[in-house]
């Protein structure tokens, strides 16, 4: 089964890991967001792009919940000693990532040839594509202003209460060919356990994307999206907060509704079976199972129940 | 005495530890040559300056006889992994420093106040003064044709014979603002014992160099250069071998004779006072002194000897 993932942070992440374990290998796109991509020290760096990279090269680090396992940390003591910003730290292998993309990025490559050349390099066998190649970035307007999305998200540990939420060069960014002919060839299209609104919010925004997405539904293509939100609370990040502050309801029921033009499925945590018929409501088919993915035999079997839900439209 | 040292290599970058250590601070400008920067991985390299930088901060590598000393690779073994050629080997902490002054200079900053930026984070009380803003790229001609200079120096380990050097960008750099201050303040100007064609080449070919340097000379100003040559041999590098290939007698005498036009004196080892008569009648004083800079007590004995030499002209 061709599957695309729309992803972006751990969670989709995560999925996308259990996706690979059970997928023969060429049957899976990732589509990742871009908009929480930012320029550090000179250097593009990709979170949501690099959750996903680390994820499937097996070298997340679980226990910190972003970055690589058995990192260290020379590269940004000095940088530091340099009078440079060190509130977003990275790695040293993890600087490995965006000089390595940077190098590529100024030799005159596209935003996906630089990141697939880093993932064959790697030998991964999925391809993490970027959802554009044109420059998208989130921005959040709090009670302190319109702020960059890692100036909120880590340097202000999402404390500050999101207000409104905007893609600041949307509309001037397109889906690549290399998504759109990955979505014209699924048999499953996905959308992660991920902030709807930080992370598949850009993926939906880019210009004719939701026509892509429903012509594919159109073909008999089941939509699913799994719930990020778990009892009422986002495993882990803002989005519950974000839900409720941008007037939503911080619950699966409220993720199922903001998606509910495009999902032919939804998928929630046995925890939340209660809101099985609200959902139901909404005019999409549902899966209740255990969507807490602990460890890689729980991604997988994730994977493989959600891809037997999609089989059985 | 306030001290203008032209540098490049660990032979100058030495003697420019030397003069710091015994002169006051602000005393002391050094002007590196830019000539055998080099792009890696999508940052800048500055071998030259970075060495005097890590001279003067006390990290240079003196038993490896170049960069940082403890110095680690994480990021260098990552980047092989990614793919990128990996013969031009950077540590973690120098990566450090190409990160932070490509941050500097893509935020806009001339190369002058990117490095001079790093000096003063680090509190170096020394201006390492950039050469030029412009890029200048010092190219060799070989039996296997142009060649890089760092392609000859590091990933062809100096093998192949020299036959011609070229200055790529010379003609459209000029000396900085604070280079030419500095000339114009100086009660010396020293060429340290670098390399005449490779390291100190690229500083006297730039635009109005010399004639900025012979203007200071006019004045009553000493201008010493300091053998790289001890007995017939450099003590580190090719300079020995490209005297030789491109047409000189490699010999403290030698060097004397292609700095002749600008010197007014000329410091060479005691091992080679023989020929401190041939090197007077090129119409220079001459110095005979050790000039093997084995330690930090090495460098300011011959920083301070050749500052006595200086100021009895």
């Amino acid at each position: 089964m061709r599957v695309v993932a729309l992803a972006g942070g751990t969670g989709g992440a995560k999925l996308a890991h259990g996706l690979q374990l059970v997928l023969p290998a060429g049957d899976l796109a990732v589509v990742v967001n871009t908009g929480d991509d930012i320029e550090r020290h000179g250097l593009l760096v990709m979170p949501d792009h690099d959750a996903v990279l680390y994820m499937l090269d097996g070298r997340f680090d679980d226990a910190r919940g972003w970055g690589i396992a058995g990192e260290t940390w020379t590269v940004m003591d000095e940088l530091e000693r340099y009078g440079e910003e060190a509130w977003f730290r990275l790695g040293d292998r993890d600087f490995a990532t965006h000089i390595a993309r940077g190098a590529r990025l100024r030799g005159g490559a596209t935003l996906t040839d630089a990141v697939l050349s880093l993932q064959t390099a790697r030998g991964i066998p999925t391809p993490i594509l970027p959802m554009a190649d044109e420059p998208v970035r989130t921005k959040v307007r709090t009670d302190d202003g319109w702020l960059d999305f890692q100036e909120y998200f880590v340097h202000r540990r999402q404390a500050p209460e999101v207000h409104e939420i905007r893609f600041d060069g949307i509309d001037a960014a397109q889906p690549t060919p290399r998504v759109m002919s990955a979505i014209d060839a699924a048999e499953l299209v996905l959308i992660g356990p991920s902030n709807p609104f930080a992370s598949i919010g850009p993926i939906l925004a880019l210009p004719g994307m939701r026509h892509r997405i429903m012509a594919a539904r159109s073909r008999g293509v089941p939509v699913i999206a799994v719930s990020p939100i778990v009892q009422g609370v986002a495993l882990k990040g803002p989005a519950d907060r974000m839900m409720a502050s941008l007037g939503h309801e911080s619950s699966a029921a409220g993720v199922a509704a903001l998606y509910a033009d495009l999902l032919t499925g939804f998928v929630l945590d046995a925890v939340d079976a209660a809101l099985e018929p609200a959902i139901r409501a909404l005019g999409m088919r549902t899966l209740v199972t255990d969507t807490i993915m602990a460890d890689d035999a729980g991604r997988a079997r994730l994977a493989r129940t959600i891809m037997e839900f999609a089989g059985t439209s």
